[in-house]
């Protein structure tokens, strides 16, 4: 079906509903926002077999993967309401009174409260998990926030089918007119227009760099500037330290070979950047990972426009003077697959270039031949914002390497050890952002339960009487939450 | 004695200082980062009177209020040190794997780490605790982040002073250089040097709404954006309930003319704007108030740029239509004196001119007269992002108005009940900063050790072994902080 952009007009009127469903929304309590989000995990179950064809036929997604990323989905808007009903995330805190010091201390107590209605963008390479019914939608909604979501125009079919299963928990847990739109446009003045507008109080966003920099300049530069969250991937840098390469160099060609084409490389979070120190060790860890990649096979990516880029920007890679290909996959490419590629350089080449720090999207991965330890370092050092970095070390490498490990620990949300980036655990230690260009804010991240946090603020209340307060912060703790009571944690009532 | 402007070189010397002395610093432990701030909260104490006579010259500040300040300032250096120790704020939290999960569940374990240096802009009005080692420059080094501080040009030799304090204690410390530096500059090119340098991690501000903003445009047009937490001020409005009017306008006038010239006006929390529905009770509040401020002294206000701001922003206020006078001081206004003054208009005057909404700093304040609730729920909706706002109220008028609790709520950082909002309480439940233009970004404060975590961000450690993490993450929790250890907060071992 063809679905027509939403004009300037038709966007006033969804935020304003947005808007009135807010100041309702809001004052649900902790439980019923958790209802409403497992209502929606059960709805999307409900969507069977139906919701993964039609996601196979737009995304070119295996069937595998796609009852796995909805999985996952449910997963995420499950644990997202148990840890929203939890309450851990409200921050609340009491600081009681003391009439009689000079001035008198009044009674103080704060609690995290919901900033308005978000907008959300999903992702192309992720059209559950970080799409309609996403994280940054079940993150919005555990803080109090209604949702507006544009349709990633990739798989227009399968957002509509997810929308229709939020509206249809919506009307089950009777939420409010507003609680959730579905927005539709393929043409960037509607996103500009969901951004600008007054009603909007926050966006999240998953995707290119140059879309999540537009939407962050378009959110700074309101009047009334707005938190933009948007995750914008990265090369996940790959640092192969000295002993243990000498040791594994094979298995880590191996492994990373199945990285760097997993999904047909189409993850935010796929290893694009290998660091080694040149010699046999490293000569072996490229021979092998080059003969890994001629025996995978291409597949297809995600659509056609994902494709041409992955050439364009393969292709600008390895025209860069110095950069040599190290192989491809042997089996011949059809149309819309992407073809697993290998590149090299030398260290001084990716320390002169910065072409060579851009983010290739797909099966691309470059290994770069450091001379020694000391120019790694300047490697590290020069790298930008990333979402993970990893090391492959013993535990000698990292207890001789301080330096290194300092530098690198610096540039990313996520710090992996003897492991691939790939694969991004849902659970709250999870850091899924990282310093820019990563993510527009390095303090929050989009995966986990501290996500929720994204979407909203800390209010004090001064010198309220208990009966007058908001159950999170009244005395008795009926809710059972943990709170901070004249600086102790503590669950207990006051 | 006159202090040069730092040149663009000066400053990217003192950037490459800080950001040395970063990589040294954030790896201080908790213990080592307090025993440094309570080491400075010492050395303040140390500068005796002198320091104290030295602000009174600059500012006009009389010696108890500044005796007062200093005492804050300590206290918040101490308090906030405790804070850092405790470690509560570095969320730490952990997911042990599961390896035989499929795919397995890694282990994971996030917490917060330094941004990198950061530079703070002292506030004129709080010549201690909001300037060179007040709570911006005590956050930053709990983090973990040097400091770069630029003095305010109104009170450069108390800066000096309390600049070498700091300077002293960071060598009984151990620190390692530039750790901090204090930075001269009248003109806003330094201001904008510091901000744009790309060492500069993150920014503190508290002052006016244009010096803010344009710090944050400056911060977010980097190549690289950056958070910059600019505290701008409000109007902090006070609602003034139908029956608690009734039986007390003249308790309130008397409480808010004090509230209104304490220090000549000259705080962020000053009441600006007090709204009331109009009626014999209102009259009687606007007659009683007019009377006591009659009766106020006119005083020294900051320095002369404020004063002419003041009688420039007031007689703008004053002249536009349907404003009226109602009351100024009786006393004659010396030279550099700020003239209490309480001026009204009526609900629909209010809503139909937003020069009304703008902050007259000052001891002024202005009465809005609605006509009946529903316009006070109108005024409450049109206003911008307040610091504070205020209800004056029984418990009937708040239960029978859920309306306007609800609106007020939704703009305020601050909600007081019955109390006045001068007088901000350093403690982890205060909440100072609100929605946009009261400050930058209203998921923080900068008033209580929640304000730490503007200047950390997480970061995630997965498959890392226990000896290998840092100590705050290891199985043993020898430093005995909380912990969420699989989504429940505990203390314990692991």
């Amino acid at each position: 079906m063809n679905y027509k952009d939403f004009s300037v007009e038709e966007i006033d009127i969804v935020m304003q509903q947005a808007w009135h469903a807010f100041h309702i929304y809001r004052k649900f309590s902790l439980t019923q926002r958790a209802a409403f989000m497992k209502a929606i995990a059960i709805e999307l179950e409900n969507c069977g077999d139906t919701l993964i064809h039609t996601a196979m036929q737009e995304t070119n997604l295996p069937e595998a993967r796609l009852r796995g990323e909805r999985a996952r989905t449910i997963f995420q808007l499950n644990s997202y309401a148990e840890a929203c009903e939890k309450g851990i995330w409200l921050a609340a805190s009491i600081d009681t009174g003391i009439p009689d010091k000079t001035p008198p201390k009044p009674d103080i107590r704060k609690m995290l409260v919901p900033l308005g209605p978000v907008v959300v963008f999903g992702a192309s390479n992720f059209p559950f998990a970080y799409s309609t019914a996403g994280g940054d939608t079940a993150c919005a909604f555990a803080a109090g926030c209604p949702v507006i979501v544009k349709a990633h125009p990739a798989h227009v079919e399968t957002s509509e089918m997810v929308a229709k299963a939020i509206l249809v928990a919506a009307e089950k847990c009777q939420m409010p007119k507003g609680i959730f739109t579905h927005v539709h446009g393929a043409n960037f003045e509607v996103g500009k227009a969901l951004v600008i507008h007054p009603y909007t109080k926050a966006v999240g966003f998953t995707g290119s760099y140059s879309g999540g920099k537009q939407l962050f300049d378009w959110g700074n530069q309101r009047k009334e500037p707005i938190p933009v969250f948007a995750e914008m991937g990265s090369i996940n840098p790959v640092f192969l330290l000295p002993e243990k390469l000498k040791s594994s160099a094979n298995d880590i060609a191996v492994l990373y070979a199945g990285s760097i084409t997993l999904g047909v490389g189409q993850f935010c979070t796929n290893p694009g950047l290998i660091i080694g120190i040149d010699g046999d060790a490293l000569q072996t860890f490229i021979h092998d990972l080059g003969k890994a990649i001629q025996k995978t096979e291409p597949a297809l990516m995600l659509h056609s426009g994902i494709v041409s880029a992955y050439k364009k920007n393969k292709g600008h890679a390895l025209l860069q003077e110095d950069v040599h290909l190290v192989a491809e996959s042997e089996t011949m490419v059809e149309e819309n697959q992407g073809l697993p590629t290998i590149a090299t350089a030398s260290g001084q080449t990716f320390l002169n270039n910065p072409v060579l720090q851009q983010e290739v999207f797909g099966p691309y991965s470059i290994v770069i031949r450091c001379k020694d330890m000391p120019e790694m370092i300047e490697v590290a050092k020069s790298l930008e914002g990333q979402l993970s970095s990893t090391f492959m070390a013993t535990e000698n490498d990292i207890t001789e390497n301080d330096e290194l490990v300092e530098a690198v620990k610096n540039i990313c949300g996520r710090f992996i050890l003897n492991n691939v980036p790939t694969g991004v655990e849902v659970c709250l230690s999870m850091q899924h952002g990282g310093p820019f260009p990563a993510s527009t804010d390095s303090r929050f991240g989009s995966v986990g339960a501290d996500g929720i946090k994204r979407f909203a603020r800390p209010i004090a209340f001064q010198n309220w009487s208990n009966n007058l307060l908001p159950d999170e912060l009244k005395n008795e703790n009926t809710l059972g939450i943990w709170r901070t009571v004249n600086n102790e944690l503590t669950k207990e009532a006051l």
